[in-house]
């Protein structure tokens, strides 16, 4: 087995799996720093801590800033295993992510090659380099399970 | 003296100097339920707590879930001293706030009026209520003095 470090995809799509056994929509994302090593990793928590604001995206840059001391993280990069909505791409941006990997692309919600597209605008004044389409089949399939249990 | 449910804007104002105080940029949020009590008030704590996503806004969105026992706002009223930016926009979607009042307009940073103008979009499924420009003056006053200041 590879270290989280070494495969941070699989770790944030676990931590989407262990989100959506709990109730929440499953999504994951894992942040990395500067020198690789794992920062952290969170499971979107919405539901549970009936929190608007709790994807998982936005719970590992809070993390992150607690971690390093500091709200700009520089040469830190991101993995998630879903296109970030507008919210949190523009958090991506605000916290100065070097790199933002992500999984499924998700045309009705996503906020980065979709709708908004916030790295387009000048008012995201940092831009992350941007890697979508990594793992897309096991994030997407992992959504699409989740919403037909909940359908069904 | 008015109560803070008749005069929210004066109360966001008095968080957002208050922020300036402890050296984060001054904005100020209220958050009001649904029957115009008041649920949470805030200030920006980017820099004292070393969070990229802690703008008034999302403070108070949290603290009103918290508060509430649910992510989902409804019939909730945001007042804040500024155009929320794109992250805060959307987050205001999310929690499906039923109004939005800002004070001065971010034709830099905002994301309401400027750049991606989130509620334009169809991935805000849900869209407020939006009033700016409501006592602009005293909110942009504010931010004008902080950055002089800092640049002195």
């Amino acid at each position: 087995m590879r270290s989280p470090e070494r495969d941070p995809m699989a770790l944030a799509l676990a931590a989407a799996r262990a989100a959506g056994e709990v109730g929440d929509v499953p999504v994951g994302a894992v942040l990395l720093g500067p020198d690789g090593r794992l920062l952290a990793v969170a499971g979107n928590r919405v539901e549970r801590r009936r929190d608007p604001t709790a994807h998982a995206e936005l719970l590992v840059l809070r993390a992150g800033g607690r971690r390093l001391g500091t709200p700009r993280l520089v040469g830190c990069d991101l993995w998630v295993t879903l296109e970030p909505c507008p919210m949190c791409a523009h958090a991506i941006a605000l916290a100065r992510i070097r790199r933002l990997y992500f999984g499924a692309f998700d045309p009705k919600g996503g906020g980065v090659e979709h709708g908004p597209r916030i790295f387009a605008h000048a008012t995201a004044r940092h831009r992350p380099e941007v890697y979508g389409g990594l793992g897309e089949r096991a994030a997407a399939e992992l959504l699409r399970r989740f919403f037909a249990a909940r359908r069904s």
